[in-house]
């Protein structure tokens, strides 16, 4: 954890008071209780001070996003108005110029500022594409909302990749430690296939963390359990039992494949992989702990991750690819590392 | 032009016959001649053979995919089907282990699969970004569309800037010429720039090869001329006359940075430059062009060049920023050379 959280925290409450993203009290209060300086001081413990704020203030951003704009706002079933508003943000995130409408593209604008203040373009950019990967993910799901469409396991996994925003969470990596990785270096399919794994468990761990929140809701929304649920015709406790084995099988593999590929690693590749594992156990302590911070409203103290529980072994560790997924199949292949 | 271009469309002909992205002959007679070799090797007249096939394969399967799925197929108004087709299509461009139940998926993996024979990742990785930025800017046109939406300047420039499909287009200039761009210069700011004022040229140029087939068709698509007809409220000579101006000034914009940046550029940066610049030309001759080899039916010979006139000068060659487009400013930042 990084040590300066809870100043990062107060600053970035600040932040998001003056951001004007925020139309209610109600919502600056939702957004602050995400703790995403908690969150990122996890993925992060050895940034700068202010590359952790503007780290964290993006996740706050995203957090706000998510849930004004897409997954329980207006347009969350609206995917025409969806993607003409996801192309202005998207355009905002790479110019200070643009000027959409939309109360949410300033304050992202501002983020970005601080990005470009101490980060080289090609750290920012690949920051950009990520964004626009998130976006075009949340395009997606809102599109099968809008048209009741339950994806199957395949399709689920490839849109969960994108929608989940991991990749603009873990570009968030360099930005925020400082890391150069070297083009050639970041596109070995190796480091590709890793990102994408990290992606996907944290992706996944979300739909567990959210599990009892979605079943309370009661919609069949689409995540890892409804989806396997609806595929093999199965009950709830199989379907989180079956989820919980394909995560397990991602996480073996990346470990493999990390070990296989960290000891050839650059300095800051190796910072980059090294953010990838602090990002999947942060995504998970603040993840388990975070409801209790919202349903308690107090600040967690050093005890707290004490508490938590993890299994002292993968429930499955049989290779891959996982079955009915080509389209991750790829994290398998054998000349990767 | 590349000196053997005929060799590569009679080559890419047979390509199309085989890839079994096309479901009749008219589909096929239709993409054939779109004579994307033509058009690509003007971008590319140094490129090897077998590069400048793969490339003008994707400006085949780009008209094809873009006629048959996007512009005027069964979802160019059903923008959620598109966002699924579109995400399930980007995955098969980014692995050939995806398994997309869509006639077209298959033939972007044959393409891609020969990109990565003959390129390095970072290369490859481009042309996978600029292929989603693409998608993306396809499915806010969808929406718009779907909606019934006309959109102002500012938002059809960003617009089309994605949609258009320029950023693939000439992110297959690296791939097809072996030029390997560094990221710290790819990304300069003044680099990004001139690619997008490059892309945004080729687009409102390609907007005006389609005018009159647009006005045949009846319909109020969002093109330059219906956006300024709505906007500014003219009729459509004087609409025509002020997107002339409007690309004029972009594309004199566009030599100024780029005599900035050249001196200073890289021998690999020097041909992307001067890839964009052959573009730039080589989109008009092809544009004002291919439509003759379509309603005469053959092959155009060396004379047909001669017949093609410019304007002498630019029609309005006033310093930007363009009026009313903040999305686009940036542009005409002084500090960008």
């Amino acid at each position: 954890m990084h040590p300066h959280v809870r100043q990062v925290h107060e600053q970035a409450v600040e932040w998001i008071g003056d951001s004007g993203m925020c139309a209610s009290d109600r919502e600056k209060a939702w957004v602050v209780a995400t703790h995403s300086a908690d969150f990122f001081g996890r993925f992060a413990p050895v940034a700068d001070d202010e590359r952790l704020l503007a780290a964290a203030l993006w996740v706050y951003w995203g957090f706000a996003f998510d849930d004004a704009r897409c997954d329980s706002g207006p347009l969350s079933s609206r995917p025409a108005q969806f993607n003409a508003l996801a192309g202005q943000v998207q355009r905002a995130c790479e110019t200070g110029t643009a000027t959409p409408d939309d109360r949410y593209a300033g304050a992202l604008q501002d983020i970005m500022r601080r990005f470009r203040s101490f980060a080289p373009p090609t750290q920012v950019i690949r920051f950009v594409h990520a964004h626009r990967a998130w976006l075009s993910g949340v395009a997606w799901q809102i599109g099968n909302q809008a048209v009741g469409r339950m994806p199957g396991l395949d399709e689920f996994l490839v849109m969960r990749l994108l929608a989940g925003g991991g990749f603009p969470t873990f570009a968030l990596l360099e930005l925020a430690t400082g890391a150069e990785v070297p083009d050639r270096e970041m596109h070995r399919p190796a480091v590709q296939a890793l990102t994408e794994m990290a992606v996907m468990v944290a992706s996944l761990d979300n739909d567990r963390h959210s599990l009892h929140k979605e079943l309370a809701k009661g919609q069949a929304d689409q995540n890892i359990y409804t989806v396997l649920m609806a595929e093999r015709d199965l009950p709830l406790q199989e379907a989180v039992h079956q989820a919980n084995a394909l995560r397990d099988r991602i996480l073996w593999r990346f470990l493999q494949l990390h070990d296989q590929v960290r000891p050839t690693a650059g300095a800051d590749l190796a910072t980059y992989l090294q953010g990838l594992r602090y990002g999947l156990r942060g995504n998970n302590e603040w993840g388990m702990r975070v409801p209790r911070y919202l349903s308690q409203g107090h600040w967690p103290d050093d005890m707290d991750d004490a508490l938590l529980t993890y299994a002292d072994e993968p429930s499955d560790t049989r290779p891959g690819p996982v079955e009915g997924a080509p389209g991750v199949a790829w994290w398998w292949h054998a000349d990767l590392a």
